[in-house]
């Protein structure tokens, strides 16, 4: 195939910097981006109703750092000025720290995954690894990386991270594959930028993204050194393709109503991007070749991010508050067994947390002057990030009872036959408005 | 209201026994049932995409029936012949492990619920406690019961069982809730028979039966005493209203396509039920009043019904051979990681099977003559079967890795544009179909 | 070294017959046993501290015979007669699940392990692995057994089985080692016999045992022939020297007193056997060889022994009687924590009990006509007894609380000065006895 | 019973500051303590083989002060120089954090509890409570408290805290119990001090201290008034009856000889003191009557306690360590199993060092200028604390296999009969020295 030429306007738009998350939303449209959904071309993401809720969870993030600047920006000294928090890259143990509230807070606004965290992880990574290698080998990545996240930072831009390649046969490395595609890879070198063709997979934040930064998923050898690659690509760049997963309860978004408080305005969304030999400019490759950098790039970013699943702890926040309202609308906050399953929800959510602060708080700086936090702990916090949800799960639908799954649809609630009965007969006090109970309900 | 005039042709129809699935399946339409979903009136569920997988899944126990007779029939000395397994009593302590083995067969067949066991376990349960009320209090309820056992035995019915009342405030019992219809209780008495109202929650089988049998949810005081009724109801009374509840994954039923294995085919689906004051005539009523009878009668279905939970093993199976094969497709099939979450799994499986035929097992001769399994390993099975599902799944999860949440539906898989790419990067290798990969992850 | 020769009196002895527990006591005495023990030759072991009290609980295996003889003895066509149950070969499904019932009753009779399942597996094993590997290659082996057995039978005697092998470096096999002495093997072949040599590790069951069975501990390559050997040798054999194992709370064997209800009259103890060069005669040679059965022996004998882990739901019962009987005595048996942790226990103790029996009541007939055990669901209940007495203990421990492990000794409560004191600052309540609740946490 | 009067010299003995280890151990003879174990009295518990161990631990504390004084000491305003961490009150989070580093060290250390925590705890929370009730009432708690630090941090003392009474009956408060004496309390007011009775179990750091700090040990009433009372008491004080509990590996200690790497050198004792009317003279009273102060010290102290117990990781990372090497004694470190046990204790390990120090760095001043960390998270890792040592304990003899339980003992190896047969057997290699080998099992 042939590189897909790049517009140029694509690769640095004059825009005003975004403040609001209102603004942020307007700022994604009209991008003609190229998105399949079950067979569907998307034709604008923004009012699809599987897609918008994840705008909505990212905007928040801006209205917070209108709202708490303490909580949610921080002073860059690339910049000169404040910004927002996703886009600063730590110079302390504290500010390593505040990312972890912050994504607690979020969590709790939006109960599910906002999406900015990959960015964040992202940058600070890729700060000290550049670094160090433009130190060993010469190379100049770092003043390019700080040239673009001033940019962003100034714009105030949201960027994804893009590292889990479609990886094929896992017992083989990424040369060794029956397709070379199965990672993404330079096709092309040229003197002024490089092709690359690939994919990635379950990609949290692009569509709702400005920007994308393309990272190798694993450490390489010598004999993969077209895989050793970092570029930053626009989402609204031609030569990339969307397709968008099938998400675990999708009828909620497209049945309309607005009964369910938490997933229907904010949720998530994942897509495989596709990248037909896309043409980047060097000034946005931050690695091409320099093998023995991947692992450390995997590994500090797996630091970060793995202690950021602390934003998981917000939801657990939310869910163990609907639990107990539950619990109260049903008559049994007195139960003990009730009791004891809340305490036990609390305590596995600050356990995730524990582990999470304390690998903030034990961080060490870089030579680049960044903190980098504690890798063993981040483990720790992410292990139990995959162990506990399960269980808060459980234990949350263990007090709401059956109904969580089998309620019937907001429609009926407000069908003139059936509603009244359905009123009638999930009425557990005349205290208690059905509606409230159902709501929370839906929640969990 | 006035109760609902029930017509004649209702409660006895004048069948050809069932013999196979299809034969089933037929026997279904034309049924005028007033379902509602989503704030829509269904016209016929047999037709219905949410509705039809649980259907097949009931299927099964007919043509199994007919496959292995030794398996999921018995000999019935009520009806004088072999008869369904579902509606045998059991008369030895063989008979009720063997409701264990045809359970876990019938779980790897569909990979979901059959809806069949709850009206097993209802006869079951009513058999001794009908006989024992009797004894005590000389009602006449066993011989009304072994005769309509013996109609549903000879005409091969799928009969489901309705326990669980709204409720309400869970502090309270039936007679002190604010509405005395939170739970289902008799509104008048006539000379043949009684008039009854209320509604009962998540219903498995209800729309895929011919009857349904009305049971108390609880332990009854003598202030309870209008709440302490069974009986049972065809379920095309013109009293009854079923209201469908949303599925976790109810877009994979109205996507279309055949991707899918376990669960487009087969499904379950739970409905809520309002009972309209309706009129049961005398032979139907197996219990009204005798509130001392109440807490047996559920203590022993609960029994039986805690260890018919050993059919989640039978979709454990499918669970673990998916996670296998998925894991040799992506050439980790010896990795050590992978195996000993396998063996996990298969260890987390046989302890809710090994409770579950060890409660069977176990069985005690009650003073009708047929046979009760036991309760504290019966509670030992269900307590491990809301415990390990999650783990098993978790368990899954981690094997079949990140796509089993994110994949792409099958449309895209056909698109002409997007449907090559998505081919091409969902490869692992050159002889393992990418079709049969994703039809493995979209059944985890 | 040269074989120690057998005194033909130690072979076969012309023993009446044992009936009583204490008839079997005097049986031990007069042996010369050659058993170390930290440092010291123990001169009468039936008369020490340290190894009487699992003396004590063998001799409950006889009481039981004689006051539930339907629980603790079996008619055997062997012998012709009512044997004891550990003596008897399982001949259908009922038997196989009688021997764990028989194991929970005397778990709980003793708190301990009464250490003669070892043997009854032992047999079960041999049965149809010598029958089989007489048809496959000639061999007479199952005629020998069965001789052996019936002898054992007439006379009721302990037999003990003996597998661990110190097995050296557990990544090479028994003929790769650095000395061919880390597994037991064949040093001399005879005509009328075999000189064996190796050690034995950590076995419960021989100085209280009047037989040993030596059996090879893993599966077997034809490298190994020599370490394919299974024979039974007299305990009192002059060419066995038992090493016991220090106890994890040897002190209360050693400190006297009588306020320790459980382990203080009845215990386990374990020892290291060493065979040096010991000749046995043909009649007691069970294998010598054939290493294709070396794996069914350990397959059939390790299916039997994880399933007579049951016994462990006895102490399991003991413990949990203790810790709600202690609850009491704190005021605290309607607390919430303490009423759920009791649950648990119950909850944890039956799910080993449930696979246990599942696994008994599953047998299946060997070509031998004996009964052989399910291995998937006896590994299940292997699996659970490796994890949930250190969770049963704990539990025990919450609810017993500090004391338990910081009890002052007997003689302090006896003591003039300390007593009266110890007395006072010990007591819960005016009712409880200050003696019976330091029973109890000792107990525990 | 009279008030056993003091003698001055106990009060405030004009000592020579300690340093090293050594002196430290020198300074606790010659007390002529009243110490009770098994019926007997011990006349010196320095040269007590079931005391020593204990001793030995807290001497690491002195040593360690020499060896790191960063991790070890702290500048304390209020003594005007450098002290003992253990001494000194934490006035910033970072302080807080150090505690918890010193404790893993030292846990690593000494592989058991070194015991001077309690002391270190107690200050800590004393110091604001006082603080603050005197704001509150007008008392002069605070000055006395600060004053006694001063003369302890000087001197350099061991101080121990008491808190845990008998208690009874669980369901009554302290003035409620049958014997007024089952909790401590004033049993009379002089102008110059006070008389307190009672008792106090399972105290780990009194034989081996100075000085023991009294507590109350739970929220009071207006009715408990004369029990909510904290003094200071030298430990050699003749109204004060100690009675060690039995240990529960105690013949390890009182076997003799060198074999143990950790527990016979270093090691835990409990002990329970009995206050026979001690009078106290004004200056040690912190507390007397101010039953709303009760709470707060109980649930500071608890707060700090709780993360302290991160000492544990120290004894996690000795047994880590030593499963670890068992495993590539028994050439098993490359196995699968093995390798997974041993990151999965590490991830525990880890967890609950995680939500130590991120309670400790979550905290926050007190009114008082000290810091207080977080309880909640404490509470996290208190909780994992009693849960995951019995899953560490359970994997690394899973590890280090059936020899740890019954291993022979230290005088069999030296045995000039069956040590070189011990020696033969329990080899792996012939690169790995037995005795190495046995020294780790004995750790484990």
């Amino acid at each position: 195939m042939a590189p897909a030429e790049e517009k140029p306007t694509v690769w640095r738009r004059d825009a005003t910097p975004l403040s609001t998350g209102a603004e942020y939303v307007e700022s994604l449209r009209g991008r003609n981006l190229r998105v399949h959904y079950l067979g569907e071309r998307i034709k604008e993401p923004v009012d699809h109703p599987v897609v918008r809720p994840s705008i909505n969870a990212l905007a928040r993030t801006y209205d917070l750092a209108l709202e708490q600047p303490d909580l949610a920006t921080a002073y860059s000294s690339i910049a000169g000025q404040r910004v927002n928090r996703f886009l600063h890259v730590a110079t302390s143990a504290d500010d390593v720290v505040m990312q972890n509230r912050m994504q607690r807070r979020l969590g709790q606004d939006t109960g599910t995954c906002f999406q900015r965290c990959v960015g964040m992880d992202a940058f600070n990574a890729l700060f000290s690894v550049t670094y160090e290698c433009d130190e060993a080998l010469g190379t100049s990545y770092h003043e390019r990386l700080t040239s673009f996240l001033r940019y962003c930072q100034v714009a105030n831009l949201v960027v994804g991270g893009a590292m889990t390649d479609p990886k094929g046969d896992r017992s083989k490395g990424p040369a060794a594959q029956h397709d070379p595609d199965l990672f993404t890879h330079v096709v092309q070198r040229r003197p002024d930028g490089i092709v690359v063709r690939g994919a990635k997979a379950h990609q949290t934040g692009c569509l709702n993204s400005h920007w994308v930064v393309v990272m190798p998923t694993m450490r390489m050898t010598e004999a993969d050194r077209d895989y050793a690659v970092v570029v930053a690509i626009p989402v609204e760049h031609p030569g990339l393709t969307y397709v968008l997963g099938r998400q675990s309860c999708d009828t909620r978004a497209l049945e309309g109503g607005d009964i369910d408080v938490g997933n229907a305005q904010f949720g998530g969304q994942e897509a495989t991007i596709i990248l037909d030999d896309v043409f980047v400019p060097n000034e946005y490759v931050f690695m091409d070749g320099e093998v023995d950098f991947a692992a450390p790039l995997v590994e500090r970013f797996t630091a970060f991010h793995r202690r950021s699943y602390v934003c998981k702890t917000g939801l657990g926040d939310v869910l163990i508050g609907a639990a107990a309202q539950l619990a109260e609308y049903h008559g049994l906050e007195k139960a003990s067994h009730v009791r004891d399953k809340i305490i036990e929800m609390a305590h596995l959510n600050e356990t995730v947390y524990g582990a999470g602060i304390a690998s903030s708080h034990e961080s060490t700086p870089t030579a680049a002057g960044s903190y980098q936090n504690d890798g063993l702990l981040a483990n720790v916090c992410k292990h139990n990030v995959t162990r506990f949800p399960y269980e808060l799960a459980r234990l949350a639908q263990d007090i709401a009872g059956g109904l969580v799954a089998t309620l019937p649809g907001e429609a009926d609630f407000a069908d003139d036959e059936v509603g009244p009965l359905l009123e009638k007969y999930f009425s557990t006090s005349p205290d208690v408005p059905t509606e409230h109970r159902v709501r929370l309900l839906r929640l969990v």
